[in-house]
């Protein structure tokens, strides 16, 4: 099925633009599992610029398939960054005011280390071999890379869904080092019903015998099939039941009926079709293994005997906490549960639902509330921080 | 990966108990796809005794994976039937009164005609050569099957989820033959969103190699591990975010803290693959592609210009409509459609919708509103109807 002029991956063959530093070289990374990882590349980019007293820095965080192009124009898909609605001059994330840092996440696979980076020790891919990371790995990473970029502390850490995890984790373990932040479509740990999801997604991607045991890279094969139901699968859940309708209902793809078949006789089926083929251009089986799990094993409150607001005791972070109503996957109530736990704290905390029938990816389209909130609060903020517009 | 010994599909093997009755012999049956179909087998279990009159029959229809053995003791599984708690001597349909008969649907694989029986023009399985089929078919193929045990008119017809559509199939086409409707937790079409998820899963299992372009029983092998991605996904979708919380919330399998590994750490990954693979050893994967295309393809409105009251015009059938207030997959909102449907055309409907937290599968399971409502609404149309008790 697979073309074999295809078969390579282009991850580990590409060379992917913008900012690359090696970290770890001397005093390697410490892995929440206790393994220890090091050297590692750390892959990012950077819009805007960094001001003289290095103060007006936001770091953006991306989601699960995100990646450090989050503005202007995106080296592999060729379209535009995935938060270039956002960022930009001008625009909400103002890169005529702020320098704009986003880095790939640790193991994922536009460039910082991940399972299909080549193992220095053994000169081949990592693989199943790469050592299982979390959420709170991948901020230790940023950490050295903003540590690298000399920055003491950060203006404002941003992201949506496993973004908002980072940003989650940046406020409770970093506090010092961060002046606000903005969970965007988040969780403090993921449900029983996440966990779930995330599993068929791995179990698809591991049914797939061109997965190999996780060893595809070197065998010359991808596991395309099994990786194109994973993200069809996942797609469905970050769209909402009335987007769904709205934007296809029961419409038929290029037919007048139904053909009494198996092809793709509804739009949403050949859109379905389409966001799995086109997933698997960009993105790596295992990295869809690592990431997933990592954010399946986060649990904040669980870190603190159980109670979410010890996470964030004593902090002065400024916080603007945003859900959408139509979320189902990180639904309002997980980011309440983080607002009543900054509220038990004292922590100056803003929240914010959103009304849209557009679901968990609201985060990345254009939502003018969610805009309009934003800017009023990096505008407050930056006063407050006594920063010159 | 597959057990060798085991690549043999049990169903085109199986001989199943109960009954059979060969149809179609003079006259095939037309399907809506305009193939027709004969002779076909349909196989069905009956329960309690038919009277007199023949007026005491009520026919259970079956979910997307269920059979003919709604009750007592399950052949394969080896367990009681699905809707054991619902049905049997004293209970809800109380078998000491009705006359219970449950058929496996068309295009199942418990006995009834599907795409692993063979064909008996070449001697082969039908795999993919069988045809694509619909609910409309299903019922149709049931009024076969009652028309041969001469019972003129049914007095209820009773299904949750799929079943609920063959029951309002029933009361649209043919409602001059039943006495009452019990359509739970359906819908009168599919959404996108459930036409998104099927598809999901028919991807899993055309992804699989074993599938073999369908012909995997000729070739000895079947798809059990993208069945089983399908199986798991669909599961998902039957039970509820809260009622996965409560099962399982974030539980560890069999272990004290996380493995950071790709094992089930989480109980309710443990579950998933256990329902994933004891699902392949009852089912078959052609069937599952083709009845869940039957129940994308159902739109009982547009059949009538887009108006789903005109589905139910003069009809002299006794409704009860019922939803489960935490089901996703068909929610309440669906149910209703139909109960206005019903009002616009001044049937005699009863609507309830059971609060639970169990999702859809609540239909399933032991839920005493539901069994109070069902016994109160049988019994008042009983009276009605005039059977002594």
């Amino acid at each position: 099925m697979t073309d074999p002029t295809s078969s390579l991956n282009p991850i580990t063959n590409g060379n992917f633009p913008g900012h690359h530093v090696e970290l770890g070289v001397e005093t390697p990374l410490r892995l929440d599992s206790g393994a220890v990882l090091g050297p590692f590349t750390i892959a990012f980019q950077t819009y805007g610029k960094l001001n003289a007293d290095k103060s007006n820095a936001i770091l953006v965080c991306h989601a699960l398939t995100g990646d450090q192009y989050a503005a202007e124009h995106h080296p592999v898909t060729k379209k535009g960054g995935w938060w270039d609605l956002m960022i930009g001059s001008g625009k909400v994330i103002d890169t005529s005011r702020y320098f704009v840092i986003c880095s790939n996440v640790l193991g994922g696979c536009m460039g910082t280390t991940g399972p299909s980076s080549i193992d220095p020790e053994n000169g081949k891919p990592y693989g199943l071999e790469f050592p299982v990371i979390t959420i709170g790995d991948m901020v230790r990473a940023q950490t050295m890379l903003i540590d690298h970029l000399e920055i003491e502390k950060l203006f404002c850490v941003i992201g949506g869904s496993m973004g908002a995890m980072q940003v989650l984790e940046w406020a409770s373990k970093y506090s010092s080092r961060i002046y606000s932040a903005v969970p965007i479509a988040g969780a403090p740990r993921h449900s029983a019903q996440n966990i779930a999801f995330h599993e068929v997604g791995r179990q698809a991607i591991m049914a797939d015998p061109d997965w190999c045991q996780g060893n595809y890279i070197a065998q010359k094969k991808r596991p395309r099939r099994g990786l194109a139901v994973a993200r069809m699968e996942a797609h469905i859940t970050y769209l909402s039941e009335p987007a769904l309708h709205r934007k296809f209902g029961r419409r038929l793809q290029e037919r007048d009926q139904i053909s009494y078949g198996f092809d793709a006789d509804f739009e949403v089926e050949s859109y379905l079709r389409h966001q799995g083929s086109s997933f698997v251009e960009r993105f790596d089986a295992n990295s869809y293994l690592y990431i997933t799990r990592a954010m399946d094993y986060f649990d904040l409150a669980a870190e603190h005997n159980g109670v979410l607001a010890n996470a964030f005791r004593d902090t002065n972070v400024r916080f603007c906490v945003v859900s959408f109503s139509s979320d189902w996957l990180y639904p309002t109530i997980e980011s309440r549960a983080v607002v009543h736990a900054l509220n038990a704290v004292a922590a100056n905390v803003s929240f914010l639902e959103v009304e849209t029938d557009k679901g968990h990816d609201a985060f990345l389209l254009d939502e003018p509330v969610l805009h309009k909130t934003l800017s009023g609060f990096l505008d407050g903020a930056l006063r407050h921080n006594g920063l010159k517009r």
